[in-house]
């Protein structure tokens, strides 16, 4: 998507085709700054300290983090090594683990001297996959987004969504943003309510600045805010992303996602979860009782870095001295709160029989 | 309730016994400075610039600023003024109303010369018929904490809060931590997730601070988070404030109440609220439909106020620029999420025969 007029995407390879770029989404919204990754450690802690972060970039992410260590040693045991330690940089995400299998299934079974230049291959592959993946995402969530319109004629079209799924979570366009940017491109006024996302503030930092700087209207919220927006007929349908939907449909997705689907419920609001199906993990049912939530440092809680009135940036503690925080990462939406599952297939039910369907020849892998 | 181990109250007569001191509450956690009100205004811009804040403590802040107007000038037309100056600084919580309803009941029978000192008097009375009310509130919540203990034999009480309504949000002892501090002074072992409370951060700001400065166990969470510990048996009641309580039991309290309520309606936690009776409202039924929200600046969402690795005070903005937010106050939850309503004369169903029965003088009053 565009950075005030000039199109970008959030990972590519460098001029020199091999070191891996990226956008450093940490010093957002108040830096806009790109780094150079030329080493499995770059990759990993890029991964790790959420440089790249949002389920499908890590996924493209750890892929390239793949081809720069076999650029170092080709052999088996450094690409198993490789793959352990992109593994453990982040553990909710299942694109994370899905692309390291494709990466895995890409060059094992190669000679050693043509692994590095197949690796290339595959994750360029993933990473234009992802992209392909997400317009058609875009369509499918777009056309909600435009039945809605026909409905509200001359009024705009209210979204909400959470966190960041938008095109710094991906490749480009985003999973959940690829629809609003869809109908945006199509002219349907619409108008999107963008949670901040606390701790990490995401929304504010990554969502309120990717959609003001492509130039869709949208209101930063605190997070506590949507229920009340829903209650007064303020959100015509929320649309967030996902870290992980399990085979009934059960969608992890960032912490505070499910008190909005919640509130979408109690109101009658639909709630789409807009997901790539690599997302998809059929090995797994119950996500409330099976999916592992990542816990993160408390001063996520306790600190935030913000901007200065002379432009320096800070670090200031916001919790009284001597109190500590919990920082969960993830919280897990019940199916029976999804309204659709928008996928590059379609809108989806949130069930195992139209997930199955849908994914038949993933729904079999999961099972094996 | 106690600062590091010395007893204090939020409202006070300074020794010369007519100006009011209280605690600069905007300076909390980082600052503990306390400050002297000598005039009607200098008391309206306390209550409106938040130096003081909560319901019950807005209330008695409020009686003190006619006392300080009626010094001045104790004729109908300035009392008028000062009640319609000071109704207007704040338009949610309905104590305020209440306590310049009393006032003007205590003085406006009397010749001017009798005003100040009933005036005061009567101010007086009103603070400390809020720390009777709030001790009741105490014993009657601390009950249900206590049964909770009784079923978790060796193990703390998990309670989880939003705002704050202890006592910063009082004169004492507060009204959600009053039954906490109750249940913590008889040895009950137990433990407090609190949630920052985004925009002004009050969780984090007042109640992680006035928790642990008592000695109260606790932790800061994310306003995301509790429906997550919610789901993972982490909370077994929540108790909160309110600013406004309807005749059908209907509960205005600060934005992100109502999430809280609609997870601990989905996963079986008890959520109760607690209350004094001038907190009730019988001239308003739903209160979704009929109570005004106060919408509040967008910089209370793009700025925060921490303190630096060297001690500074200081504000920095954390939305990109160019982004405005939207930052409602308050929001409604419906009677049907409320177990019940913890008042100082026992817990109330949380509907309008219910109510009625139990403040029977009030329920008169408001259908008047």
């Amino acid at each position: 998507m565009k950075v005030d007029g000039r199109p970008m995407r959030t990972i590519w390879l460098e001029p020199d085709g091999w070191a891996v770029g990226i956008i450093d989404q940490t010093r957002l919204p108040h830096r806009f700054e790109t780094m150079r990754l030329e080493t499995l450690d770059q990759a990993a802690h890029a991964i790790r300290a959420m440089l790249v972060r949002g389920a499908p970039l890590i996924g493209v992410a750890a892929a390239y983090g793949v081809c720069l260590a076999l650029r170092e040693d080709a052999s088996d045991a450094a690409l198993d090594a490789a793959c352990d330690t992109l593994a453990k940089t982040r553990p909710t995400a299942i694109n994370l683990r899905w692309a390291l299998g494709e990466m895995t299934a890409a060059v094992r079974h190669l000679p050693r001297e043509a692994r590095v230049a197949a690796a290339y291959a595959r994750a360029g592959e993933i990473a234009e996959e992802d992209v392909a993946i997400n317009q058609a995402i875009g369509r499918h969530g777009g056309a909600l987004i435009e039945a809605t319109a026909r409905r509200k004629v001359g009024e705009r079209v209210e979204i909400l969504t959470h966190c960041n799924a938008g095109w710094l979570a991906a490749v480009d366009w985003g999973t959940a943003l690829a629809p609003i940017y869809t109908a945006h491109e199509r002219g349907i006024p619409l108008h999107v309510w963008v949670d901040e996302t606390r701790p990490r503030n995401q929304g504010a930092s990554l969502t309120a600045w990717e959609l003001s700087r492509h130039g869709v209207p949208c209101t930063l919220i605190a997070d506590n805010t949507g229920g009340h927006l829903m209650q007064h007929g303020k959100v015509d349908l929320v649309i967030v992303g996902t870290d992980r939907v399990t085979a009934q449909g059960d969608v992890c997705n960032k912490i505070g996602t499910y008190l909005k689907a919640l509130a979408a419920h109690d109101n009658g609001v639909p709630f789409y979860v807009a997901l790539p199906s690599p997302t998809l993990d059929f090995a797994v049912v119950d996500g409330v009782a099976e999916i592992p939530i990542e816990e993160r440092g408390a001063e996520e809680v306790t600190e935030i870095a913000g901007k200065t009135a002379d432009g320096r940036i800070e670090t200031v503690r916001i919790a009284p001295d001597g109190v500590t925080a919990a920082n969960y990462g993830f919280d897990v939406t019940p199916a029976r709160l999804v309204t659709g599952l928008i996928t590059e297939r379609g809108v989806v039910a949130p069930n195992r029989a139209a997930l199955a369907a849908a994914f038949a020849e993933r729904a079999g892998a999961g099972r094996a």
